[in-house]
């Protein structure tokens, strides 16, 4: 989440075991130009996840219910996900358990409604949820660790948006090298504050230059750095060594 | 592992919970310059691995006794790390279970002895172990995650040792962003092979400049990229975006 607006990416790789690898969506878009645009990203479970998307679709079909197309806030779109994964969880809970199933799932909310500021929730498994701010800019869910030292280290709530999405790529190509649960096509919308719409996007499959320009240019760039980097001033295995600094031999 | 010797390298952070957090050593050397230089490091429950060091000492200590001071080949060496382990297990485990105690702990064993060829091994908490090969060159135990990926990125076999060890400085300084259970001081053992004797090692504590140097520019390097690289070919929200390929609204 940036003073610019919103950079939002998801992967598309689902697998239950290495042996049972699926392409599934992971962004889903309510958008009604000048009035709303809502964003919903997710990881875990897929049978909670997607039964939390149905759930969501079924309540925006009838305008008598309070749903996505009409919420006035993105506090109400988080705690409307939060109250499907709820209802999903005490319908499907016990019975994942019984199967020793991990049913665990979180959703990312994020966007902007006319009216209201534009923003970035994370809802957690258990239906609660907590907003990005400018001292925790970014959230990330599923393999959320890999990944988040590159964001950490070069986007800041100034950088601009599509340095932004540049850096977000390298933080996926990262964690794509590091976990096979994660994997391309990436879905990534670039979101402008106070535009209200969703103006540009991109879905980079697995043949996508962009993505492998950036695959092949990060690593490129790493290498040269350390090879034009000083010789660091190795010590002789006399002075600290010596004095166990490194521990020396029994 | 490389053609040209062995990077070797260990953090000092030892956690108990966040508010327990202590410095301990995790690399430690046997020694006898032009017969044998066997390296350890370790990871882990810090009770069980102290354990283990003590009764490899123990043994050591005894001339009549196959230990690390005399046992012939690398994989006697990790061997007699394995069967430490299993007697700490077997000795402490039950207790340790009784409270729920995580009493896994991991092991490198890595070095030349003469007459044996160089090698690196990883001794898992079961005792059993494996060496590390041309294909997998680099082991890692610990919080081996987050920085895997990079050292996958620039180092090879073919790689120069100091390249080598810059790179290991990277991937440290990347974990340590992401884990706090990982922290400074690095100690560091360059072995070249064929040496058999430990002639250069780094003790990088907390206002090395060395590392500071490295923390700055990894980072710099990447903004700098980043900002370089052409602007990805944004889509405007009205070509796959209304077929579907970016979900589109309900």
């Amino acid at each position: 989440m940036l003073e610019q607006g919103l950079v939002l990416a998801s992967d598309s790789r689902s697998n239950a075991g290495v042996d049972h690898v699926a392409r599934v969506r992971k962004m889903f878009v309510w958008e009604r130009p000048g009035e709303r645009v809502l964003v919903l990203m997710c990881s875990g479970n897929l049978g909670v996840t997607q039964a939390v998307m149905h759930l969501l679709d079924r309540r925006a079909a009838d305008p008598g219910t309070e749903s996505l197309w009409n919420t006035p806030t993105l506090h109400g779109a988080a705690a409307l996900v939060g109250q499907a994964l709820r209802e999903v969880h005490s319908r499907e809970g016990p019975y994942l358990q019984q199967h020793n199933v991990d049913g665990t799932a979180n959703f990312l909310v994020a966007g902007e409604i006319a009216g209201d500021a534009m923003g970035l929730m994370h809802v957690y498994p258990e239906g609660n949820y907590i907003a990005a701010d400018d001292a925790t800019p970014h959230l990330m869910i599923g393999e959320n660790k890999l990944g988040k030292a590159i964001v950490d280290r070069v986007i800041a709530p100034q950088t601009d948006l599509v340095n932004a999405a540049k850096c977000v790529l390298v933080s996926f190509d990262y964690t794509m090298r590091g976990n096979i649960s994660v994997g391309l096509p990436i879905d990534m919308i670039c979101y402008r504050r106070g535009s209200l719409r969703v103006e540009t996007y991109r879905h980079l499959a697995e043949d996508d230059p962009y993505f492998d320009m950036i695959h092949r240019q990060w690593g490129e760039r790493l290498r040269r750095a350390i090879a034009e980097w000083p010789d660091p001033d190795w010590r002789q295995a006399d002075d600290d060594y010596a004095q166990g600094r490194v521990p020396p031999a029994v």
